[in-house]
């Protein structure tokens, strides 16, 4: 699975656009990482909602997809955002709370890291990752 | 105000990265689009998720800030992903449920459009935009 | 489908120990009320945000079971609540927002009715129905 | 602190009505329990989701509210249902993720226990809390 989980990710053009990294996959978990670039900003120089919430998606998508054992999608997910993303990094860590058939719920804590390599949380989600074959519909 | 979100708009680089244009601002709502170039697709060739989650986070801030009249930040936000994100454009169209004197509850719908510029609803959106002054957080 | 809602809402021991009527039910819609009790209040006289959130769950499953033609069960939502529950009623008014074979997405706004019957937003809610049959998990 | 948590705990006649319990409270957490009464049911017999998300809701409100040092309201949150309430009792164990000055966001794991005592995770909950001086509306 883990090589299967790079492939789709390195299938993914949004991902390679917005220059983020599958930093490690597990059974049921994922961390994805971007750096903190001029292009992924907003209007106060900080990482953009958009990057954030990609992060949190993406994360949570690669969480269930390995633990349902497939090509997975997000169905939905929310996103509390707690702190500005500064410094020179964002990472998400994403794990499953919850598996079905053909669903799994998962969540995704998503750090942003200055270059001391101090982490801060920045953001928290939760979702429903499903498999392709389940659902009609699509997100990642 | 117009003018104002769009100087806010326009200093966002991330929405000049993803190549999103806002279309349309009203006192409580907003309508920004992008196109789907191949940057912006997944594995298999919708737009990703990620992509579609920004659109929802920045329209709902707009149209949050509108309502509010300053300067805005997306607190939290919940997506449901409804169907693929084919065609050639996105269309998020947000506007405002409730606005108290800090804070505005809004949703967003997005819209895929093909080209013979039929919509179709791909995803929804609901959350609470904050303006600046009443929170340290940030999203967008 | 009407009859068989109404049987369903019947056989919630919850729903009649609450005290909630299904109002209404269309081939993707429903309203369920409640009359705000003494016994439904929280620590500032309100309605408490618990039995707002029945409405919420309630309404999404009774609106997607409808449009989904069975028996069906919530199997996420998000609620933002925007004012007090106060009045002497609450109302929720749930529309389908998106129906596909196994699942619906549904919102639900959520009203409180004063005396004279005038009726202000006090909640609104978005959230996932699934098909009884889809799904090992529920909630309603 | 926890004798003012449990003060308004008593003073909220749904949670009588209910029959809840506070379990526990800590400095930035709570537990509240029910027992799965004919009353609290749907109709397979289950707890209804309408009792989940009571649960989740006001173990939500009462971790950020110790968080924050004072009365405190529910403005949004977002539940995922696993599986089915069954069992003799329900627990929800909610923690404080991040706190700011008025607000705090907390996620809630709600678990059915059967009659010997074994934990099976049925919901997880986040959402945010806010201080009743820092938001006209409220909910629980």
């Amino acid at each position: 699975m883990t090589e299967f989980a790079r492939t789709i990710f390195d299938s993914q053009s949004f991902s390679t656009f917005v220059g983020a990294r599958l930093e490690h996959v597990g059974p049921d978990s994922a961390e994805i990482s971007v750096d903190i670039r001029s292009e992924l900003q907003q209007q106060h120089g900080f990482a953009h909602g958009g990057v954030i919430s990609y992060l949190a998606d993406n994360s949570l998508t690669f969480a269930g997809g390995l633990a349902l054992g497939g090509d997975a999608l997000t169905a939905e997910f929310k996103i509390n955002y707690l702190r500005p993303g500064r410094g020179t990094k964002l990472l998400a860590r994403a794990h499953t709370v919850s598996t079905g058939s053909r669903q799994a719920v998962c969540q995704s804590l998503i750090y942003s890291i200055d270059d001391t390599g101090i982490e801060t949380l920045c953001a928290v989600a939760q979702g429903t990752i499903v498999t392709t074959a389940g659902r009609r519909g699509e997100s990642a």
